[in-house]
């Protein structure tokens, strides 16, 4: 194996978590995204280590940024799960114990117990239960509308619709948690860990579970 | 007002239920469904009388049977909630005191005490969840797998995906339910009420409604 070149600082690189809608970066503890085609407009200079769930992303980042380096094989979790996305596995690397919720295209449940991943569940992310909706009766496509609370059972259809939506999520997380830590990332995580005590919103929760796995591989020093 | 025509007996008349995707039918104690297409072949020679949420598969009724007359003016709920359904309404208006669920096209939970209909909420249909998760990654569109029991956490993706639509109804359920008695009816009843300890299968809480509407409108006699 040739010898990999060693970083200093979290500086020195940029992280990249690529999704089915999204392409997410982690420049030292700055976070953007970029649509696919916009990659080229963002300049990087710096090397890249990337993850990614979506092949047609990939290959728009490799196509602007060819010396971009995929890390999913510099890593171990513990896991008899079968066919873990990396993002989950990179988010689940950086919680020793609790509950991990990736809110985004799809919303991820994880449970991790002294480092070993124990299973997890998926539902659909929030913007796409409307398709569920829309199928189940044209009237139940229904705009989404945040709410403020779940004290007040709805009175209307557009009530009704999102209070079923939020509080089937949240739910099933806190039947999973129980008195467990709750962490969440991606998009939908601000609004979701509202409606959850226990929670913690961690941003940064798979790039963190990426700077462990390049630590562990001795690619980025560790302080 | 002209007389209406009263009834002795539930055995001399036929209650229908027009749903979004089949037409239901009770003649008596026995329960019987339709595609539109089939109306015809049941040659009901009764009088029908109907509720129905969908305008198409009630033409189709109409079409078929001129004479069926629709019972939605005939009967109060007593609730603030606008643009209940009238199926949602009948099966309150056959329960006093508990939680109702009717798992069809669409998931409605409604909550009732003492005869006054609290508000409720709507998740899509087990089968439209597929349309979400497709939405959500490709991946995601898993073949549905009816589960055992939630103990076991899943480990691979097509158990993920199940597990997560059920956890998510079921504590959805019991989350509004607390101690309350659960009723469920719809075509998932059965499966659903097997996650569900202290909820009791209603197949005919619909036509129940129905038939309490009818009696306090004089049109069927009580015995």
């Amino acid at each position: 194996m040739p010898a990999r070149q060693s970083f200093k600082d979290l500086k020195d690189l940029i992280l990249c978590d690529i999704g089915n809608t999204r392409i997410h970066f982690a420049q030292n503890y700055q976070l953007f995204s970029s649509a696919k085609e916009d990659l080229k407009r963002l300049g990087i200079q710096k090397e890249i280590f990337y993850i990614s769930v979506n092949e047609e992303n990939e290959k728009a980042l490799l196509n602007c940024y060819p010396n971009a380096k995929n890390i999913a094989g510099f890593f171990h979790l513990e896991t008899d799960y079968i066919g873990l996305g990396i993002d989950r596995q990179m988010a689940c690397l950086a919680v020793v114990n609790g509950v991990i919720v990736d809110a985004g295209s799809a919303i991820t449940i994880d449970l991790v117990k002294e480092g070993k991943h124990l299973g997890g569940c998926i539902l659909p992310g929030l913007a796409q239960y409307v398709h569920a909706y829309k199928k189940s009766a044209k009237i139940l496509e229904q705009p989404f509308k945040a709410l403020d609370s779940l004290e007040v059972l709805p009175k209307n259809t557009r009530d009704a619709v999102n209070y079923g939506m939020i509080l089937s999520i949240i739910s099933c997380i806190q039947h999973l948690a129980k008195d467990q830590k709750i962490y969440l990332c991606g998009g939908d995580a601000k609004y979701l860990s509202a409606f959850l005590p226990h929670s913690v919103c961690k941003e940064r929760l798979v790039f963190d579970g990426m700077e462990i796995a390049l630590k562990k591989a001795g690619i980025l020093e560790c302080k």
